[in-house]
């Protein structure tokens, strides 16, 4: 794979000067071009160490308006970062729409040197890998370029260009002990790479192979990829022909989960009253349990509008510890969150270690609301199934017990409920007339959960469909699949 | 202090069904109003381990809509929390407008909690309750409404309270050895507290003192005075009328730094390419030296359109490793920011131990452009100066090193400056209509950053102004400055 950037490939002085100038103006109209856009950017450097991945970045930024990007260099990861998945801190750091952000280092560098190191076995490395190509592929999709270079530099070169750099009193600076640490290890990182390289060379994702030796041939080469790869995606984005969005209907299928419920599951006051603060103990036991073993939960809540999510998790939280736990309401994303792939907003909250978020509604909105609704494409929902299956084994491989509730209520059920709120003071904020609206879909939305349950429910991630025309019933019963799960989870 | 809250209140069960009945109707509306509103709320619940603040907390987000309200119960702060300002961890938790936080434990619970066990000195203890004052003063400017409740209970009461906890199997996990350890402290954390609430008791940030021994009398009076100090603050806004913001013009006062600065100051190409890849490697050292101290850099550039600030940073940082430095282009706000205290986008970027933060244009603009052009009130800029000032001060205690540079040109470079952009193709873009019309208010300009000069050049965050009409002379005086400023600071 390498050895077409081992040709001696290099530019005269006279024609980089030149080049330059036709380079940088179209940088900077195409950057500006991106910035209108719906899409951003992200440009992946690696390569050997000593290829000189810094220089072309600071190149660049030299080149292109530096205001418009970010450069991120990564580097030991924090505790937060640590306690958390390891593509958490990639998903922390990318650019909201119109911007590019160039990654010196990447979700690349930990496989690839772990396994060039021998620190991370075949199995893992291959999952990694398989991870990436998911990921990229969801960036591409949600409209975020990837250009990705690798900077390639025979090994014998590589020593001269460090020796030669060491000489120079000016430079000696940049050439480190890490760096010859790699050099040492230079044939195994050359095979780990192309590995790597070979397997995440996707249609949308692609690697360009720059050959380093001559830094002017490097620096255009650099350049003009990143022009061309902002370039077709202008094409492309021209072609594709904004259709307007609108609602949906659905029918449901002839599995419908909902007609196997039974609704008339019933706990009167008193038992209610009576289980409610031994389930809640039981609750803080099995979550501290969890923590010894340094576990964290996510707790996913859809269901109807007034099918009594907030009062289920209120219940929850009764048994928990303040510091333990945070709710995270799920309405409108807002500015930031809108300029970024669909799940950054849920990434941003994942719970660190020892912790539980509670998501009253969830990323499953994107195949429940907005499906219906029309607020996404039907590209966009049809792919949320396995975005989320990927997103939540992901979570799961890190050590997060995932438990998704959906609370069902009957539309007679629901038309009570609205009717009691808009007569009690205290409940009319919780009713408005979108939820009337809501309510002519209901079969809709039903639906579009039966689809939801078979495509993910998965044995890491499991969906548990409770009747909940009994509030005690629902509550009592979540409260007891919670540690039920828990005690078989934490072993 | 605390008297007033050991005279046995309570209410009775009967009267506390009516009352909470009407509490939640009226928690509800002004939640309502809130989240319309200009306005942000923050509930601090502070007082004795044992006293019950979760409780309370956890009654709240039953009474209230719990999706308007986030939570923050403070533990171990984080690495990155450790390695910025102590205040950090609570600006990234400031909630957005229309939105409540309550703060279990809060920026007070360091000091007291140090203090009452003599790990703190007297003198920081001190400097601790004035950065709460200042901070929690600009917070109510900024339209962030504060309820403070300190829980109070008599000793003797509270270990009742704790050992009747303990003897219910139901209940008795909510008493931990920490509540025993505090108890034991109980007189002197007392007294620490008295201290701390008094000098904390201000105008606009007043402590409430909540007898906790009745739970009922406890929670209706928390849930009363919530109600008390948002409909207070209702009633300000209504009377304060929105005076329609406009630009403004301002005259030099007498003392004209820059009719001091000699703008025909110029270094020969020869000589600049010579010394700017020495400057750079100085630049490099002192850097190492200074992440040897576990010190960070915050540099500031300031200065009109097209003096040379994106330049010059781009000199600096290419003497920097990209992993230790980030460039911060201040641009318009997102409405995430926009929601929040001013300097809350700025806090967001701070740099971590041995990191760097470039910002090109910083919270100076808003005694800069924003007085000009009317983007912010009178009162606004006017106290800008002193929060300016206060949060440096923050940073500069807390080990960064913060130098502040503003470039100066003559309105006449300005304009070939300007002509130069527009006939060079790949400098258009740095060329917009906003330019010139800013260039209309050039004196304007100069006539705010003569005061600002005066009002926040402090000896641990110095201006410097450099006479920037040559470029290559203002490069070189800009990266000397840092290297010497740096060698000074860290020794």
């Amino acid at each position: 794979m390498f050895e077409t950037a081992e040709v001696g490939n290099s530019i005269s002085k006279e024609k980089y000067k030149q080049e330059v100038a036709a380079v940088r103006e179209k940088l900077l109209e195409i950057q500006k071009e991106l910035a209108v856009s719906k899409c951003s950017a992200i440009v992946v450097v690696g390569g050997v160490e000593g290829a000189g991945k810094t220089e072309v970045v600071n190149q660049l930024l030299e080149w292109m308006d530096a205001r418009g990007i970010e450069t991120h260099a990564l580097e030991k990861p924090t505790d937060e970062e640590i306690q958390r998945p390891y593509m958490w801190r990639f998903w922390r750091l990318i650019p909201p729409k119109g911007r590019m952000a160039i990654f010196l280092g990447s979700w690349y560098t930990m496989p690839i040197v772990y396994k060039t190191f021998k620190k991370m076995k075949d199995k893992d490395f291959q999952e990694h890998l398989d991870e990436i190509v998911s990921f990229e592929n969801m960036l591409s999709k949600e409209g975020v370029i990837l250009i990705k270079f690798w900077l390639h530099i025979k090994k014998d070169l590589l020593i001269k260009r460090m020796k030669k750099l060491e000489k120079d009193p000016l430079q000696s600076w940049r050439i480190t002990k890490r760096d010859w640490n790699f050099v040492k290890k230079y044939d195994r990182f050359r095979e780990v790479s192309e590995t790597a390289l070979g397997v995440t060379n996707t249609k949308d994702a692609s690697w360009l192979i720059v050959e380093a030796e001559d830094f002017r041939y490097r620096n255009i080469t650099v350049a003009k990829n990143i022009i061309k790869k902002l370039e077709q995606r202008r094409q492309l984005s021209q072609k594709e022909s904004d259709f307007p969005l609108s609602a949906r209907k659905f029918e449901h299928a002839s599995n419908n989960i909902f007609k196997t419920l039974d609704y008339s599951r019933k706990v009167e006051e008193k038992e209610y009253e009576k289980k409610l603060p031994e389930l809640q103990k039981e609750l803080y036991k099995s979550v501290q349990k969890m923590q010894k073993k340094d576990k964290s939960l996510i707790l996913v809540f859809e269901g109807p509008d007034a099918a009594g999510k907030g009062g289920t998790i209120r219940r929850i939280i009764k048994g928990l510890n303040a510091k333990d736990y945070r709710v995270i309401s799920v309405a409108a994303p807002t500015d930031e969150e809108k300029a970024r792939p669909y799940l950054w907003r849920f990434w941003r909250y994942l719970p660190r270690k020892d912790k539980i978020t509670i998501y009253d509604r969830s990323w499953y909105g994107r195949v429940l609301v907005e499906k219906i609704e029309g607020f996404c494409s039907d590209d966009e929902w049809k792919r949320a199934y396995s975005e989320i299956n990927q997103f939540e084994k992901e979570l799961s491989d890190f050590g997060i017990i995932i438990l998704k509730f959906y609370l069902s209520i009957t539309p007679q059920e629901q038309l009570k409920r609205f009717k009691e709120r808009q007569t009690t003071p205290y409940k009319q904020y919780k009713i408005t007339p979108e939820d009337w609206r809501n309510r002519a879909k209901f079969r809709s939305y039903e639906a579009c959960a039966i689809e939801m349950f078979e495509k993910t429910s998965m044995p890491f991630a499991p969906w548990f469909v409770i009747a909940a025309n009994d509030k005690n019933y629902a509550r009592l019963e979540v409260l007891g699949i919670i540690t039920r799960e828990l005690k078989e989870k934490v072993k």
